[in-house]
């Protein structure tokens, strides 16, 4: 018998957990053996004492051992994956998809939907008119050998003790501990078998992580983890505190990333994507030197040949490819809404949580499990800070389907963005890049 | 609805509880509404970020009033309560109800079970013939009107939200928490409906508290709670690393009870009963002077005056007060063992903890709250530390009725008493004194 009050008890003064405790509690939890309550109080004295990176190493390989492993190693060659602590107006996985694969590598993508003001990759590609998003295991691995990247929804057996663990969190103000954070997403990339990671830790007022240094410090910790479960990781901390793109929504998040392969992006967004891009494909041994393989993607994009490779993405998966050049086969809202500049000005600041809210409550996300996505309404920004607009400009447009969430969602968007007439900054988007090496902060 | 989650990240965060977040939890978990994994997240949050004296003071209150109130007004004159934390060889409530009657005051005990290493008051009066220990609330008040003490088993609805929070933290490693201690006994005797209240924190390797400056502590909270719930506490901390008397056992405790009645018990045993007995005259207006009041009463116990009363109280519940001149009436156990000096010297220590378990095993107790006492069997000591012994005379006696426990007991009891050549000194007992004009150390 696991005496699970002497664990907690040992937590609560301080002490270490074994890989062997850890195990054991992990097992318990996912048997259903030990009581939520007791599971509630550990995970309290977690809060406060902590877990070393070894416990949290254990922690991580025990929840990834929990349920099921993929097994990728069908795959020909090195798979990367990438994970982003969600964002809002974040297409960078989608963009990805095609740039890696159009620039040699190979990328195998498990995706969950969204929950919250953070949409769900799985989600927008449903605004695509016929493509799958659920593959089976062999037809996925083999989607990604013939076309070079796939993406299909997680499998539900995927990590039950994070499920279990991650709901109780939830519920009991436990969410918000570094080494609990840490565990639960390496627990998921790493029963999701890529041998190569690239995690972008998201900080500000939109992202989960409101604290540049507690962004840090989780990207930190979740390389060395990687490292400890032999993993080759390396995390960007990016800025959340306006949206990264300039959509949020379903249908126009897909024609934002159709621009973006098309060159015609964003420039944080395109940023992003050619330094993520690049990353990858050293990660994967494709490409020795980062700054020529960015330079190798950027010419994809101007080329066509990354849109190309996201038409065979769509393809393959049964989706029409049209959709790329013609987005009125994309979902579209009924009613549209221009938030003008009162004033000439430049864009100070947007809010992206509100946003991230406004979309949300316009039917573009879920806010429980059992909500219905409304693919077609979203916000569409037409700049982001330090941007300016004459007086009587469109800054922005409100996509729904219902006159009434219009109007309200059009106040809100406009108290989202606050505009002045003196110059403003553009603030960057990458702050720091985080390797075994260490951590290198950009100026 | 009751946001429990908000609340606990408040307690998490170091907030303060407001009265009436703490009366709406309380409620909501003698309701049975919030589930125990919130309870136990938020009891491990306090535990680490504690509550101050407001907050244990409301949560007192909350717990008090969530079940039934006892209505002593019934009873003529003030009355007055003791409480201790639990020791070892400690009679001295039962000493007490006869001293205080016989001098005056009016006691009226409701009394638990005993469970673990210390024993119920409740249990030991089992082994005097006929006593009855479950009076209705009529007779209990008439009882005490009459005859100046009685004593009763504590009401089944006393207190829910505290039997709740309680098996709770038992297993949730959150016992050892000072405001959650301090807000489980006072509010136990706020339900309870004494006006003043005497409580014995015992400090040391056989109570609960085992170090001298958190029992100090403890006490100063519950004097600090009882004087914002409107009650006058006060506090004593004594040592409970050797055994308070002689007897450990049911049956034999009745017997050393008797004795010190007759002036003929132990001095430590004797010294905090005197004590504890002028305090109580005091605190119910009765004497006006501690210094006289315990005159008063060690005159009681050289009179008989002390002994005669208990007499009374037994007799007013149907027991036979007989067994206070003749133990043979009182259960007798079927086999005994002597344990001997191995060598001339001074008791240097008795490890009361070690002695409270043996007894338990013996059957003096319950492990569970199912298991049968045994009345009969038990520990007699016949010193304490600084007292001097010959080679080969006995220390102490084992009382049983099993050959085999018998044995196993007295190898335990043989390993608790530790003997030395060098004199050594008799420990004090009473440590420090608490009122709520602050804290008297004795020196």
């Amino acid at each position: 018998m696991l005496f699970v009050p002497e664990l907690i008890e040992k937590k609560k003064r301080g002490g270490r957990l074994t890989g062997e405790e850890i195990r054991r509690l992990i097992q318990g939890c996912t048997a259903g053996r030990i009581p939520d309550y007791q599971l509630a109080a550990l995970l309290m004295a977690i809060y406060f004492q902590g877990l070393d990176e070894e416990e949290t190493t254990q922690l991580t390989l025990a929840m990834a051992q929990s349920g099921e492993m993929v097994d990728l190693s069908g795959i020909e060659g090195v798979t990367v994956d990438k994970h982003s602590s969600g964002g809002i107006a974040d297409t960078t996985t989608l963009v990805l998809l095609p740039l890696v694969a159009a620039g040699g590598g190979k990328m195998a993508k498990m995706s969950g939907r969204g929950l919250g003001h953070t949409g769900g990759t799985i989600d927008k590609l449903e605004a695509i008119p016929g493509f799958r998003t659920q593959l089976g295991k062999e037809e996925f691995i083999a989607a990604v050998n013939e076309v070079g990247a796939a993406i299909t929804g997680q499998s539900e057996h995927l990590v039950p003790a994070d499920k279990k663990l991650y709901a109780l969190r939830d519920v009991t103000a436990t969410v918000d501990s570094l080494p609990l954070i840490a565990s639960s997403i390496m627990s998921k990339k790493i029963a999701g078998g890529a041998e190569k990671i690239l995690l972008d830790v998201k900080f500000g007022r939109g992202a989960f992580m409101k604290d540049y240094d507690q962004a840090l410090e989780l990207g930190r910790l979740m390389v060395d983890i990687g490292h400890r479960a032999g993993r080759e990781v390396v995390a960007y901390v990016t800025a959340m505190d306006q949206p990264l793109g300039l959509a949020i929504g379903n249908s126009i998040e897909i024609i934002e990333v159709s621009e973006t392969l098309q060159g015609r992006g964003h420039r944080d967004l395109e940023e992003l994507c050619l330094e993520f891009g690049a990353e990858l494909l050293v990660l994967a041994g494709v490409e020795a030197d980062r700054g020529r393989a960015r330079e190798g993607l950027a010419e994809k994009l101007r080329s066509g040949g990354a849109a190309a490779k996201m038409e065979e993405i769509i393809a393959r998966q049964e989706g029409d490819p049209a959709v790329i050049d013609d987005c009125s086969l994309l979902p579209r809202a009924k009613f549209q809404q221009e938030i003008t500049a009162a004033a000439d000005g430049y864009i100070k600041d947007i809010d992206a949580l509100r946003l991230g809210r406004t979309a949300l409550k316009l039917g573009a996300g879920r806010q429980t499990k059992e909500d219905r996505i409304d693919l077609a309404v979203g916000i569409r920004l037409r700049g982001k800070i330090g941007d300016y607009f004459q007086r009587g400009e469109p800054v922005a447009t409100v996509l729904a389907n219902d006159q009434e969430k219009l109007k309200w969602a059009a106040g809100e968007v406009e108290a989202a963005l606050k505009l002045t007439p003196e110059r403003v900054e553009r603030p960057r988007v990458i702050y720091a890049r985080i390797t075994r090496a260490g951590v290198e902060e950009m100026a």
